[in-house]
């Protein structure tokens, strides 16, 4: 590949990985259950410390479509995610960045979840896909902390 | 794939669009009110639920000028944007993502608003600026979550 | 430089700021502070508004080391910077965007500060660091929202 071609394919790597994480959000808080599924591979896992791991994609849509994210729904929530750091690695990569779940509790908006992400990617066909998130609360549990850590070595998929 | 050209213009267009959204927490909470104006095109929109309509680039810095902006300015505010979900379609686009206000009391920052957005977009002589903003405070409202979710067909202007 | 490389450069760097700036976040608050003060100059300065300056990586790394912001880890923190309005001029950059810091308290998240910042950057034998931050709280300062504000001029080193 040409070194243009390297670096624009670098640059739409970083762009896709990007918008993939910053679609998270928008669809979790629309009840698009399908389309956070989406985001992940058909074998993806979601780990969220302490709750559980759902394994693939209809595990993945089940958070979404089930009991607790519905009722934080109908009491008004936001997942916004905070900046990610990208670890880019041909065709996988890791970013790490913060979540925080805001929630209405009828007479004002509480911060209801802090945590910390670890997203492992990869390309496949062309277009990137999360193949794990770990997701832990920061309520001073190192684990969670060691979530936000850079590799040390240059990660290899 | 597409030439390399189109490819530049692509990150390029996303480039612009992700810069103009971040600048306007940055303009907003330094009262800068011409420059939120100039983020939207002359006769753009920017609707708040519940609120009202701001009719174009006078309209819109009002909000910015007026009294309700202005005292929380004095109090100590923050309009933190989350990142931006962007669907490109040629000449226009549409971003999804969530706004916070948060709000020095004198004793201790609290999250006064936490929003949906959703903001069109369209390129004029190779600017990008916004055509409307739609905010809605995600209290449980069903409207406000649907401003979140993704174009059902592909966007066109 | 032909067309396309410039314009290829822009958005390389564009992206790499943003990345710096992504990263301070998860390495302050998985403790990595070599990693914190790696993202600045040899001679860069963070400046907290009513806190003090810290001159050169030794001092920036003893942020991260110090009782105030290991006590912070201790109880569970989140670093969690907005996105940034970025005035790229050559070799030189100024980005502007909000930082949050979030707490434990033991018993809810509480928001700790939130504040303005203000980076200055230069290209360094093809790399970007960081010359200076400003933090300032806001709390109704002036001086804290004057960090927001876009350079009048375009900014030259």
């Amino acid at each position: 590949m040409p070194p243009f071609e390297a670096r624009l394919q670098a640059l739409e790597d970083r762009e896709a990985i990007r918008e993939l994480i910053a679609q998270y959000g928008p669809l979790a808080d629309s009840g698009n259950a399908e389309g956070v599924a989406a985001l992940f591979a058909e074998d993806g896992v979601y780990a969220i410390a302490g709750f559980g791991e759902a394994n693939g994609r209809a595990a993945i849509a089940a958070l979404i479509t089930g009991a607790n994210h519905q009722q934080l729904m109908a009491d008004g929530c936001a997942h916004v995610l905070g900046p990610v750091a990208v670890e880019l690695d041909g065709d996988t990569a890791v970013a790490r960045g913060h979540s925080l779940v805001l929630r209405w509790t009828g007479a004002a908006f509480e911060v209801h979840r802090v945590a910390a992400n670890r997203w492992e990617l990869k390309r496949k066909l062309d277009r990137w896909l999360a193949t794990r998130r770990d997701n832990a609360l920061l309520q001073g549990d190192a684990a969670a902390r060691a979530l936000l850590s850079p590799p040390a070595v240059p990660h290899r998929s």
